[in-house]
């Protein structure tokens, strides 16, 4: 299954009081990793939104393995290990630069149009997302 | 000049690895301090919002003078101190409980349309707000 | 199960381009769950950290069911369902004011001391807890 | 003198329910900034703090005039433009890939030590600095 690696360092404000990275902001780093693997599947999530499309996050879980730092240079591996018309769901890792984990977790999404109604994507984008996660 | 105090606790996410609160987070308490003004002078953002108008953000400055921590309860004092036809201003000040001055700052603001074209606000808001700001 | 609940209002901060709370935002609002649920139990959590203890999230799962607004006053209801001299974890539900269930999840907590490192905590404090939880 | 340009794309969580980015974020991306400055002037913000040398932000101003939005790619362009034993200044261009100015500003600063106090930096890293700000 196809994986898209994303890299980013961790910001000052991403910290908090214990000097490390506040949890709720990989949920943050999720959402970019969910954003390049769009990209690089041919259908960026702006372009999608612009279309009509949305796929907001209906459920998340993550668990929080290793602490990460300010300036830490981090990668979020993003895998997409569902598809269905009606939604899809996203497996995320994150990692430091000697490959430790520092967090896994997944979400899940429905299609929605704007003003959130739930919608079956349309076949064309489907395919396309498919093809990309099985190449 | 009518100014409107709202209280509120330091989240633990608003703070950062100094073990204080980070510094663009005044500028969301800033917002809450807005907020609760307009909404005492019976005119609550959000519906402005739903009627139209937009009061953007255009300017800020804002100077840090004490820290505060994680659970410190703070308040946040705003007035209004510039009004017109085209925009505002509002002057803030972040105060502890034993009233030392934490932070204090200003915004900017023009009156929009929904797509961020300039307007004039209509008259019966300007006057509502005018008049609460003088009472 | 003693349920301690808290009010927050919906900042503007909190919302994005869908015009509905971003979702990372429900983990700040569980902490803020949390931080109420410890000081109603008698050990509010900034004196358990300047006690040595502290707390962090390991695990982290939540359902978005409906959608909030900015300036929507939310409720969150927390409660404690697991507690051990090693860990704990919190359960949370976000509501509107008619009762509706915005979203609702869980967060998982190990006991460390300030760098880290996985401690018991005191008997006293989970004597405490304990007691609150049961009242 | 010396400027350094940082990329970034605006993340979603950025975006507030104007649709565009919420201005708060641009001061993170003032911090972003400088820490590509001092990453380049070869004294890394992180081993700074390591070192006990801390640079608060005591004031900051920063001006809106453009819209931007999810996905866009922005570069902040830093440059010190004051530096004394005491403290520092940091002005600040954000513009979009047609080099639009987007927002422009200044953070002030002052040096502590770790619990707050102020102090003179070491004269070493005061002559490095000033040295790649005059390169």
């Amino acid at each position: 299954m196809r994986a898209v690696t994303t890299e980013l360092r961790v910001r000052y404000s991403e910290t908090d009081q214990m000097g490390i990275v506040y949890h709720a902001h990989y949920l943050v780093w999720f959402e970019i990793g969910r954003t390049e693997w769009c990209r690089a599947a041919g259908h960026p999530y702006a372009e999608m939104e612009r279309s009509g499309l949305y796929i907001p996050v209906t459920r998340v879980e993550a668990r929080f393995r290793r602490r990460s730092s300010y300036d830490d240079a981090v990668r979020i591996v993003t895998r997409m290990t569902r598809l269905a018309t009606r939604g899809c769901t996203f497996e995320y890792e994150v990692r430091n630069p000697t490959d430790d984990l520092l967090a896994d977790g997944a979400t899940g999404h429905v299609f929605t149009d704007p003003s959130g109604r739930p919608v079956r994507a349309p076949e064309a984008i489907v395919s396309a997302l498919e093809a990309f996660r099985d190449s």
